[in-house]
């Protein structure tokens, strides 16, 4: 048998194809989905079934285009408001020559949960596909659904504990989502794991009194970006057939200006220095490695998106990105890159970068500015600058008010990537003193700045 | 923390490079090593240690090499015969930022052998790299030491269940070769498992009993080919350096007729079919596939080996593969192929194809032919046509004698592959009629000829 | 500036991007056009025109999706029958930057064919896209349409020496067709060339007497290939849009048999020698680099196609050459390759190869077999064994009466490659002894066989 | 026969592989020569001749390696310093099959210089690779040999129209060097050309009146970088054997810092713009497209070099650059980029960009800083702002004493890419206040600021 994880940058989404020589399975597809069908056929296998764990906030399903690509069926939990697709329930099994599928409902994360246990041969499951019921150092988030955090909570610790722990301690754990995914909190950067390690090292599937556990789980609060709302919406219909990510267009600097001007967003892909070297007024800097996890809460879904990329294949990359989670109207990227906006006579404007060491001077002889943190208020509890004042990224456009506007600003974070994100809106928003400090919270630890905890 | 797993098609052989984002190690690289540079360097890691978990004696280690371009030591077992590396003992432990490996002493395979426990974070091993003491469904051979197979098969069962095993069902398992090893019987076609599920599952591990065990394993008698003497010779000094694998010379059909008057080995690497279609009397069929597993059987190490490729892109790779196994003296392939020796007017060759249902047909009738089974005696022995004769494909050229000159020969195997070999074979060995029976066993079993076990 | 050429395999077609860093154009593109997009934007250029240098018989223009995904025009001859885009003059000029377009009417090889000549900054051409007006070391047919074949002739000169050659001998040709296409006789196997060198040494475009030239045009007759009717239609319309050739499907033997069973044809893209081995009774042989070429002789459009391939990369290509002359509807490859029907126990067949020293001998003792020569009539006059009959291999299928059906035949031509395709055709048209001789002509020329002409 | 261009970027040095199915010649071979091997290998073809048109000052030549993997011999012309390969002289010919070869001597941009005249078939040539004797657009330098200019200048003039024009029109020209290359003034930025093309539309080779043209060549004057001399020195010897450029090793933040206070060369592959964002101090802005180019000016040959990159894969490219100008010593490359070193703790320094509109005030209410314009003499007297101080940015650390240390500098070029370099050389030799403007000389044209030339 062959089994391939797919990693989807940017939203640390793991999906997977499964097989033998002949047939194969795929579960929780992304949006670009025509990868599927190059490993199944390069293993000679036919797709003959596509698996949902859960109905997805965070991006876009391919399993519709998929289906109609490979006339495989859709399978999905009882719950799940998917308008496509048939249901499977508990104990369901589905047969793939010498490997063998059993549906476990899990709800916990969210009503409609799946794991699917995968059989090799033996009637003793080798693995099992978790998606956001476990996830490697933590458990699938439970505030997506108003008013229903805590039976949810209660309802995560009795898939894990009730159902999914009794595999067994060797069964391997193939989770939808990595660390650095949005929907789940303190996860490990490790793709390995099992059963057995998770039930014992899981941060919070280790715990085995349900209250304690549901105690816990309600104490966290993870960032819910408005864009959710809207992969709610797409994924219920079926997100809208992609076939390839489209190649952009190739814009002028007079072009991108003119859309700049009809109220497009610029987004610019490059690293976080090259925007504060130089960077277009009014843009939004979303390093590439960011975007996919952060487009969702600063752009408009009504709106044409211009790009400014560092390299024209970052164009490519970018689009494939934003198709999944939905931003389908790429008008091109800026050609020749940011040089050929500077060589065009146009405006551009700098932010200037503080190095950790200058700011704790600054500090020390008395803020004249706001220090501000855009980490996860979990980030900053862990362990901030005394002086800073903490607004999650996401939420930085609205809570604008917080910030004075009549003296500087240092944005700050954990390495410096978020800050340039948040100093590029406070640009933006018409705040005129803005710097970033670039190594941030990692560079103030190095150099034994006074760090506070809480 | 990153790992991956290195394939070398051909001899089934897993080596693999773990690390975090600053340091990497290594489990038992292959010769053409300049791979786990690249995958290391791609995480932003150097290679600080190169791990051996034994000697080999299927294919040349590229340790010294890997270890003279990144100047990481190299760890080997107590037992190690390696004129090289530092000796790792018993329980002695090697960290790298988060992870921590363990040495574990596992003789059994061979009295060299080591397994590699794997620590992340947590003080509880999250996985462990096995060697050849434990395979997916098997474990390593315990034959190649004549006269000490009894107590290497004991001592095998004593690493596994008073070592290994202890170590808890939750530990994934990462051996040293997969399914189509020459190292081990009965192996399973699957990459993910875990201590426990093979504690269960395995076809020998999980035999609790010591005795019956190495009576188990006794029973077992795998084939043995002479060029495990010259991996034992190179490994044990080092394979010579490589870098990387050369560019293969393109040959002129009249050049590869002079080398195969001065004695080289022409190795055709073309499909059986193809060989079948058209081939250079005196060549060898060794089907791009089969070419690692099987090249150190037939060819000698000190004549020169020429090609004959269906693409020109396959020169490459077949030398690649010869290298792994030390055959490094390539003079090149024939340039534009089969086509070209048949346009330069030089004699050619067919091997025609028995269909298996006129093959019964033939049997009924009566057989003035030796139906020759070239698969190993334990294959033969679950299943074959009553009036087959079996020689092990590796052991043709030693046994001729055993098949009568003065009738023809049908060549047969599990589905014609290795059947092609020994019809390549046989003709070089001046048998006049040889047919090769494609679909062989398979075909036999699908159209329900008569098939007797034992 | 830029100019890139893309090779369409098989049908020998090249096609041009040409741009600078802001505006590219593109000259005939072909159906599977995403490359265009590809090259253009590497360069940050958008493509602004294509142009269509004449009506094509042998392959589908992508123009209509080219232009549709990027809003360029199309500029086509005035006389053209495409039932799109605008038409283009002579002596129209399209600025693009520094680089200019002027057109030139050219028609000859059709009523419609246009040259576009290439200016970079001087008043003086620096390069010439002369469609198949102008090729290496030939020109294009002009027997394309009957009873004008005198008319397009002398007009074809008038283009050459009236206006093409004023140009300057020191203009750079890009033609649209390289040696191998079916659109020009006696071309040379070189890509570049300009007017003066074609002046002096092109075989055709040499002769300066227009009568001389038009009598020789009209001695030569090239094979019309039946698909060509297909191509004049689609691309009239406009070909179905394709956007990327689509992943071909796995099929089981069992599946490949049904279609066979269904009236499928089976094509199978291995090596010659490959389908000699063994080969799927009723399949038709076309190497892969073959298909392109022969397909549209032998392929109805109104059939599925199942595909037998070496690898199953193949399959990929297979479908994209054949989407290139409109066939649409593959139903899929077979998977795990040939080995996979043979161990499906269904029945194959061989076709025997003869060494063309084997064959001289069988000749020399009175031959009792039809010696089948499927060159053109052209190749066969340039040179044929004395007993050879000659019956083109796309007429093969017409011309069945002609080749007895009571006596062995052994298919012949240049190196043994179209006669493969022969030796599968006669098979499936229910001769029983058929074998190939392998080498062919190239061989018996080798060997010093009598060769006679005329 | 097949003609591919291999591009060295950053050098815009042209090479050539030629050939047919059976043997091939290299023009030129960089050091970095595998690539020569592939191209021909996936013809089918052998290297059986490798020419050198002329001893080159600019790169490193890998034609003593190439020979010692082909056994080809390399063929240089009479008066070559060379301490290796054959003597080539006028009217010699090399025959590969249906190609030919003949040598001409063309002294002029060197004393030892040929053009290789390209026959395919007839007897009238169809291409010459003319080194640096022609150029598109231009010619090769004549002052590379003080005290010779006005001789060879004088004999280049003969080469060209006693020689190189007589062969006809109609031949194409494939010369060594593009657009960009330091070997030739005033090159246009295109591939493809001919003879007559060139002697009727080259700035240079079209004047017929020698002692006019003697009398421009001398008035050009052409940067001469330092390294030439050691390229000299090292091709007359023949280049150190690379087989391939190494893999280099990642570097931690604590090593670069190290290597930096051994005196190492820290170079800043990344673009303008990241560099400006913020930098390590003391490093080298050199991006990744100028790197060969300028590498030559600033490093010593006897210091290990660090690399600063945007992604792992641009140090490879940077050692293959850098290994073509001779430098081998290549410690490594900051492993995490310019994020690493900034979460580190280390200081970091920024450079800000002036926008041409805010230059253009700054430079009206009477300029209190230094306009520092880095392009060459020749691109300032084409055009530059009236307040500007031009020192060509090779040149720039022995001219230090021309630029005030007690007021500002503002960098300034093209479009501001080479000022970038220039801004981070004097950061290094201690000016503190140091701007860049970013669009430079092309923003300014755009807003239309007085411009002046001479």
């Amino acid at each position: 048998m062959f089994l391939e994880r797919i990693r989807s940058e940017g939203l640390a989404h793991w999906s997977y194809v499964v097989g033998d020589q002949e047939r194969a399975f795929v579960v929780d597809p992304r949006r670009d989905c025509r990868v599927y069908l190059d490993v199944a056929s390069r293993h000679g296998a036919v797709i003959t079934h596509i698996f949902e764990t859960h109905g997805y906030e965070d991006l876009l399903l391919g399993s519709p285009e998929l289906a109609a690509l490979t006339r495989a069926p859709i399978l999905r939990g009882r719950r799940s408001t998917h308008a496509y697709g048939d249901v499977a329930r508990e104990g369901d099994v589905f047969a793939l020559g010498d490997l063998k599928v059993r549906v476990l409902e899990t709800p916990g994360h969210t009503a409609d949960g799946l794991c699917l246990v995968l059989f090799h041969g033996a009637d003793d499951p080798v693995a099992v596909f978790t998606g956001d019921t476990l996830l490697v150092g933590g458990v699938g988030r439970t505030d997506l659904f108003a008013g229903q955090e805590e039976e949810l909570a209660g309802r995560l610790h009795d898939s894990l504990h009730g159902k999914l722990f009794t595999l067994g301690d060797h069964v391997v754990v193939y989770p939808a989502h990595g660390a650095g995914s949005v929907c789940g909190g303190g996860l490990v950067d490790r793709e390995l794991t099992t059963l057995g390690y998770e039930r014992r090292h899981n941060r919070l599937a280790s715990v085995l009194d349900r209250d304690a556990f549901v105690r816990r789980a309600l104490a966290e609060r993870r960032p819910w970006p408005p864009y959710f709302r809207e992969m709610e919406r797409l994924n219920r219909a079926g997100a809208p057939a992609l076939v390839a990510p489209p190649v952009p267009a190739p814009l002028s600097a007079d072009q991108l200006a003119d859309l700049l001007g009809q109220g497009a967003a610029v987004v610019d892909t490059r690293s976080p220095e090259a925007f504060a070297g130089a960077y277009i007024p009014d843009s939004i800097a979303l390093p590439l490695d960011m975007l996919a996890a952060y487009a969702g809460w600063f752009l408009a879904y009504d709106r044409p998106i211009a790009l400014v990329v560092e390299h024209s294949e970052d164009a490519e990359k970018a689009v494939r990105q934003l198709a999944r989670v939905g931003y389908d109207d790429v008008a091109g990227f800026l050609r020749g890159g940011m040089r050929a906006w500077e060589a065009s006579g146009r405006r551009y404007a700098c932010i200037p970068a503080i190095y950790a060491g200058d700011l704790e001077r600054r500090l020390q002889t008395g803020p004249d500015f706001t220090l501000l943190d855009v980490r996860t208020r979990e980030e900053f509890e862990a362990g901030h600058l005394p002086e800073a004042k903490q607004v999650f990224l996401g939420e930085l456009p609205d809570r604008l008010g917080e910030i004075p506007r009549d003296q500087p600003v240092v944005t700050f974070c954990g390495s410096g990537r978020r800050a340039i994100t948040a100093a590029s809106l406070l640009k933006r928003f018409g705040y005129d003193d803005v710097a970033d400090c670039f190594g941030s919270m990692a560079a103030c630890a190095a150099i034994a700045c006074q760090i506070v905890a809480g």
